[in-house]
């Protein structure tokens, strides 16, 4: 099974790969290692539906998901980076944010939401490195940011 | 052109490389990846002229010429790495880091000015992936911080 | 003499390498590069020592020993994914993150804790590049989390 057909088969669809916000590019590639831009939580309409401070606006739970839709639109790009998900060696390293107060503590347990997408789909070739840090503020006021550093065929 | 003639070309001239703050170099490089430390907007005398929050004692327009100045030092470090701006293949990756108040949506915009002065420069070869986040400190209470990650011929 | 001798001349052990606190893997290699996750200041007993912000709860000698203690765990990592800190070719990036206030401006100090410890131990294979920033929180309310990226043979 392809990973875009288990993706399916876990309920998931690629959305778009999003625009940059700023003169950036989505993807950039020097031998086998696959850098992708930080993502913001967007929907495939376009919207940003988690907006906000985890622990204030939004519940943690609220806050996984978020995760979870930046690592959904992570793989969009890889997607437009490679052609297929088949080509991801291994998912290296995730970097998450998290938009919070002072004094929250669960990042890893918000940023799990992207962690447990790849290391679902990708099975061992999903298992990353990964740090995860809160911030006073992101783009838009955004939930969570997460970007990846990708090995590939 | 030479990418410095290019550079003297848009008014702007390469300062000294700065000393690293504390126990670290400014660079380090293994195979065709260059790794450059993060990059306070120190001037060519050496002062700091972009200090506080983005948003409060700075506007956003001071801290895009605060990024910019970074980059300008990214440039310096690059320089000071390899001899010459001419050896980048490609800059992959801009990490940005704004010093903000809680709530600052345009991160995005103020490490534009990173991101603007390497692609006016390198042209293609400048375009990168990034991630800009919000922080609520940095050192020397500067405005922003930015760091590169470069592949080199 | 084996780093992990003088490690021991330093008056230092290798911990037991930490478990990740969530869906992640302590480190994921590719080709010569090595990435470590972000470490939080565990001790060998499994306790966090320093909870709290540096600049208040803590003092900067304290956040100074946290990113120490991170960078500790760091190495605990390396000999887990190598066998032996004596393939470390290169220390090439050390990201350290302090949870701190706004306007502590000292990071550069702080996670010199960790920087000191590797140039101390590797001596010019220690030589790093960094970036230093502040966080408004980080995992468990901990002082300072620092993540590696290493270049081995």
């Amino acid at each position: 099974m392809s990973i875009e057909d288990k993706l399916k088969s876990m309920g998931l669809e690629l959305p778009p790969a999003p625009a940059p916000a700023a003169n950036y590019v989505p993807f950039a590639r020097e031998g086998s290692l696959l850098i992708i831009a930080g993502q913001v939580p967007r929907a495939a309409d376009g919207s940003l539906p988690y907006v906000g401070k985890v622990g204030r606006e939004l519940t943690e739970q609220q806050g996984y998901e978020a995760a979870r839709l930046c690592a959904l639109n992570c793989l969009a790009q890889i997607k437009a980076a490679l052609g297929s998900l088949d080509r991801v060696k291994r998912i290296l390293r995730i970097g998450g944010f998290v938009n919070c107060l002072e004094g929250f503590a669960n990042q890893p347990e918000v940023i799990n939401g992207a962690s447990d997408l790849v290391v679902e789909l990708f099975g061992e070739r999903g298992k990353h490195a990964r740090a995860a840090v809160g911030n006073i503020a992101l783009p838009r006021n955004v939930a969570t940011e997460v970007e990846m550093t990708v090995a590939v065929d």
